[in-house]
């Protein structure tokens, strides 16, 4: 039997206690499957006197966390102390700097230090793997890399966000709004105190654009993401999309064209024949279309402690059997710096939903912003008034440039007409 | 740039056509992502002259396929003759007895000789590799061997054969019955002139042993795999299951628990709210679930010259990057001869149709029958009769053992009253 493979463990929240207890759990069959042991050796976390459940005393217990990477026995630090820099970023940088692999959970560090990262990894020739980064337990980072590695890939989107896929299933469900079933799901444990990150497609923007690395070859580029969330999707907006045989979903999409690289997040409507339509719950999925295999579904739990240990451990197999190798896909040095593609020159269909006054003219209003920006609307719906005494107008549009569409809305701006900001939605095509 | 990686091709069929086509398509990419350049060197095939669209003047041609495995300047042997025994077997032990790679389509020759092969590849300390003989393009060998590697599987199953999906959804959205879809799938290339290894389930059984080896460190035991087709299932059983909130699809199943490893291809009932239900056409889909993962499912297109072509230069790739190791996930060695699972203690729920005589008494045989060998009836559905004067009766049973179902069949065996052999369907759980 080779030697183990040594793990010293930042960050011992719900993510770095599955590690624990899956390695415990599951020692025989990954000791036979990894070819070696696999055994934290020490661990690190904020605080030492917490009761996590599990038995730590057998670790190794280090109060400053990126003395980690210096641990004379470590074979690999993984990193599950999250936020885009600090304490994390320190402890990657020192670690891949000392020559010792990394794996982490961390999308915003790598969304934002991906390429940094990379090219720290390839010169010390060490790993840096992050399966656990998006889509939890599913194996969509070798999904890319690896398995439909030998395709161009056209687009890659998904399901990236559990908590707003829960709100959205709920509310799909129970026919109520964004905020009632937001403090319900906070309640829950299924949403954060502070769900910013979440409800507006932070991290699934932090998540796309490591995608959207791995599958066109680009270098991780998180602020050209456009993200949208869905707090102001409301139920009527789903009851709409489902009279027209859709449902709504938050979905990140990047594409790669000849205009360049689009990545973005945002509601949209999604055909009920799609699989990303069956996707409920807190469940993630990411879809990509390759020029050989074509469609490409890969599904699963996005989100929790076992399916994200089980990444993280799934990367520390791969390391124990010397399987790894550039953490994009190819060395660093051939990412290319994108071109940012114009949303404006984008063709799609758009569900575009107003609520205004309850008064005459108002359709003709709209209607005739449409036309003037050249908007051709397929279907429009009026419903009577809502509770605060709006009325509801959703239009579909035919397919059409989304300038057109944005231009329609900036006329529209500021009539007294219309309450509120209208509501823009893509169709998925 | 380092040295390419050498290619000989092994059949030039629709799959290693397409193998010639993606690597002249995405031969850029496939360097970047590999390090290196993928090169075919070498071909051979059963006509030298036949027109497949593609110019192989610049390939070495060689009469003997064998001999490609002592070619100087291979590095790996791509093998897509197919055929459990003969040449396709012959050709992979003399690549890897020579020390070389080999990257296989070929389910029939792994189902059999894969405890052999992998044996060999270990010794030589050569890559075995065969994404593409399990669900075509989908990462389904990567997403078990690595994806989901940290977990003890509990069960995997999917939709493994898509020539009987086309024709089971065809059957479901057209009304009709077996013969006459197999008929016109026939006609359309989706199904061979001789079905018999893909709608007797035979092919998913290979494929199934496959996955089971991997998913539960279990020696491949196509031998221990029960497969029933598609041929006895009616228009008539599809409906009945859609009353009832299923839909109809050959699912290969493996279990490991106490009892040993459980394996099976048959036709299910499948809920219309799981996944496997909305899979339709020829597509794939594969679940596996985990401990700590819970359910994982990757779906795609099963079959086909591109799919199937982006798996075996996926697995190309791995090579040219050397992340390869034991082909079944751990060293052959180490995966277990297992015990078999008795399906008679199996519990489960099931569907089962008899064509019955239109007159006084049969309703009772059967229900007493049933009682007799101790199975509970959910609900029991009698139609009238059919256009050969039968009458259908679609019983579905609560949960029970399956032993006690075979017996209340046997009980019926030779009655005057039932005509034919009944049909029965597992409902999958």
């Amino acid at each position: 039997m080779a030697d183990a493979l040594r793990v010293a463990l930042a960050g011992l929240g719900t993510v770095g206690g599955g590690v624990v207890k899956l390695l415990d759990a599951n020692r025989e069959l990954i000791t036979r499957r990894a070819g070696r042991p696999i055994e934290v050796v020490a661990v690190s976390a904020r605080d030492r006197t917490k009761d996590r459940g599990i038995d730590l005393s057998r670790f190794q217990w280090i109060d400053d966390t990126s003395a980690l990477a210096q641990q004379a026995d470590v074979d690999v630090v993984v990193e599950l102390i999250g936020g885009s820099d600090g304490p994390a970023l320190t402890l990657a940088r020192a670690t891949l700097a000392k020559g010792r692999h990394i794996v982490t959970a961390n999308k915003a560090m790598l969304a934002h230090h991906g390429l940094e990262l990379a090219q720290a990894a390839e010169a010390a020739g060490a790993a840096l793997k992050f399966e656990a980064a998006v889509a939890g337990g599913i194996p969509v980072i070798k999904g890319l890399r690896e398995g439909a590695a030998a395709n161009e890939i056209g687009r890659v989107y998904g399901i990236l966000n559990g908590t707003c896929n829960f709100i959205l299933s709920k509310m799909e469900a129970e026919g109520r709004d964004f905020a009632e079933v937001l403090a319900e799901a906070q309640a829950l444990g299924f949403a954060e105190a502070d769900p910013t990150f979440d409800i507006d497609g932070i991290d699934a923007a932090h998540k796309l654009s490591i995608l959207a690395s791995l599958a066109f070859g680009t270098q991780p580029a998180f602020e050209h993401v456009a993200a949208t969330g869905i707090r102001h999707v409301l139920g009527a907006d789903i009851a709409e999309a489902a009279a027209l045989g859709y449902r709504v979903r938050l979905v990140g999409l990047a594409e790669a064209g000849k205009a360049g690289l689009f990545q973005r997040v945002h509601p949209h409507l999604v055909p009920i024949d799609h699989p990303l339509a069956h996707v409920t719950g807190s469940t993630n999925a990411v879809v990509a279309e390759g020029n050989f295999v074509g469609r490409l579904l890969l599904q699963g739990a996005g989100a929790g402690e076992g399916p994200t240990a089980s990444a993280v451990v799934a990367d520390l197999i791969d390391i124990a059997r010397g399987e790894y190798g550039p953490p994009f896909a190819m060395p660093a040095a051939s990412l290319v710096a994108a071109e940012v593609a114009d949303a404006g020159e984008r063709r799609g269909r758009a569900y575009l939903r107003f609520l205004v006054e309850d008064r005459v003219g108002v359709l003709a209003e709209i209607a005739a912003a449409m036309r003037d920006a050249g908007v051709s609307i397929e279907s429009l719906i009026q419903r009577g008034a809502t509770a605060d005494g709006h009325v509801l107008v959703a239009i579909v549009t035919h397919e059409g440039p989304e300038r057109s569409v944005a231009q329609a809305l900036e006329r529209l701006r500021g009539s007294p007409s219309v309450a509120g900001s209208p509501l823009w939605m893509h169709i998925l095509g």
